[in-house]
């Protein structure tokens, strides 16, 4: 081996040599596939010709971890994504480090000092950003990301794992008018979360291809938290001429419809159906038993963690952006509309 | 230094010496209370002499991580209580490593191994029982340890942390009382687990200081799952005199109710106040929102992480035993019985 073999040679040097952005290499180094083959070929040259080591073997050997870092610990998704993530790692002999930044640059950086004193796999994050800063930093580590994003915001540099948002708000609304319904409200997420904007064109493209017209009246802009099901609920309650079904776009606005409903001394689905999206655990509990569309959260987790793993091994990955199907769930809060 | 302090002395060894049990010496490393002062002198002193460590220092140094082991992570109080561990553990830099273990021994060697592998500081498990083979490993290797158990098995030899049981089940008891209750059904936890036992004993004993008559035919023998507060439920409320309050000594099960009261055409709280025990993050939002008792599981989750921490360090810890204080929440489940 020449001498410069070991020298550290940086992504940054290896673009400028490339004519490329350091994203690009970044790109290459994790087996992103959108890469040209031209371009891909070129750099990994250059990796090669300078002895670029994509990941110190003795870290790598010695880890037997992989991080789960969640904006906050308090989302009704973190469970099921822990599960999913644990499943695989456990199995892999590998332990599963939670943490929580809180979107705040300290915790961050806090989580950061920790987990390179310890060094880690790979790192999985649950979330629709990713700082730019921890981004540059976690590349110049050279360790590789993979994003649990079930708000669907497109991906950055790292791969990404969502649900299938639209198809699934497709099928929960063919449905409803499947069981007679007309009028139908939707309480409607976060309108810059492209999730949200999936979901509502679902809706939307339901009801048109059923030759029903789309009521703008009947579409309340919510945030996916419970209150706003309980303001879209009692709002779409009071309309001159109701909708006989809602369906809220998040399983908690939808636990927030119930509240209106039972406020105005309704019931569910007698007077009114519910249908909720994201089936967290506890829906199947709630009376009565909320219909819902799944998002398969544990098996997001699981597919994030294995393609960590895989990178980890330098293995190249398939597809920048992976959704996995959602599913209509059907229990008691949904039922024929009145005669 | 002789040479001799340099060879590995066991705990065995030391307890041989002492004339005492493997666990006591265990408890006095591991700075347990409950060890008479000279029990403890005469192994300290012998600890000291065989040079035995307490943990090897360059293990210590490198590891930046705990453990925290649950059987399950389906578990509705997995997250809050990860929450209160991660809490604590991000603001020392140290990561949180979460497995399930799922009950099964094989599971069990696997995250051994892999905990082995990197090391720890320590290790909390959420549970009721520490398999003895798991503990006897742990000791060997001298890992603190500290067990979360909201359920209350007296504890082995960790130090536990648990939450006042009968205490919070008499203050709800008192609160129905006071709105004027007299007919309370009770649903019960599994019968051995001291949790369930201390909860119905709280019931009994806010009943008979307000000179209610405790009525057998009023307590139903549940097991802490949604079926049991279903089943509970239904049968409590074909009584011929019925209860006008329900009790349900866990969340899950006060959902069972709700479910049962909704299926008999009734309404919480108009015809029926229900009471929970748990406070699981979801109970705010069903509908009417639950009246409960809360079980501060991110605070034990807290406390055990510091605990942990502390016996890492070498500290010794007051008391083998601490339960955090429960707390009455009052929402929208429970009202006065009808005139």
């Amino acid at each position: 081996m020449a001498p410069e073999d070991n020298r550290k040679v940086t992504i940054a040097a290896i673009a400028r040599l490339a004519g490329v952005s350091v994203p690009t290499v970044s790109r290459v180094i994790n087996g992103r596939s959108d890469v040209s083959p031209q371009t891909r070929e070129r750099v990994e040259e250059l990796l090669t010709r300078h002895g670029y080591r994509r990941r110190p073997p003795s870290m790598r050997a010695s880890s037997g971890l992989l991080d789960l870092v969640f904006n906050d610990l308090d989302s009704p998704w973190a469970v099921e994504i822990i599960r999913g993530v644990e499943d695989v790692a456990h199995a892999a002999g590998i332990g599963t480090v939670v943490s929580a930044i809180h979107r705040r640059t300290s915790a961050a950086k806090q989580w950061l000092d920790n987990m390179r004193s310890r060094s880690t796999e790979g790192v999985i994050f649950v979330t629709s950003t990713l700082e730019p800063p921890l981004q540059a930093e976690l590349r110049r580590l050279n360790i590789p990301v993979v994003i649990v994003d079930p708000a669907g915001v497109p991906p950055q540099e790292a791969p990404t794992i969502g649900a299938t948002n639209w198809a699934g708000s497709l099928r929960a609304t063919e449905y409803l008018i499947g069981l007679g319904h007309r009028r139908i409200g939707f309480i409607a997420g976060p309108s810059q979360l492209m999730c949200s904007r999936a979901r509502v064109d679902g809706y939307r493209a339901a009801l048109e291809a059923a030759g029903i017209a789309v009521d703008d009246k009947l579409i309340y802009p919510g945030n996916f938290y419970h209150e706003a099901g309980f303001a879209g609920g009692t709002q779409l309650l009071q309309l001159a001429e109701p909708p006989t079904a809602i369906f809220a776009s998040s399983d908690q606005m939808a636990l927030g419809v119930y509240e209106a409903v039972r406020q105005r001394g309704l019931r569910v689905p007698d007077d009114i159906s519910v249908m909720g999206f994201d089936d967290l655990p506890e829906v199947r509990w709630c009376s009565p038993p909320l219909t819902t569309v799944r998002q398969p959260l544990a098996e997001m987790g699981l597919l994030a963690a294995r393609t960590v793993l895989r990178l980890a091994q330098g293995e190249r990955i398939e597809s920048p952006r992976v959704e996995l199907a959602t599913e209509l769930i059907v229990r008691d809060s949904t039922a024929a509309p009145r005669a």
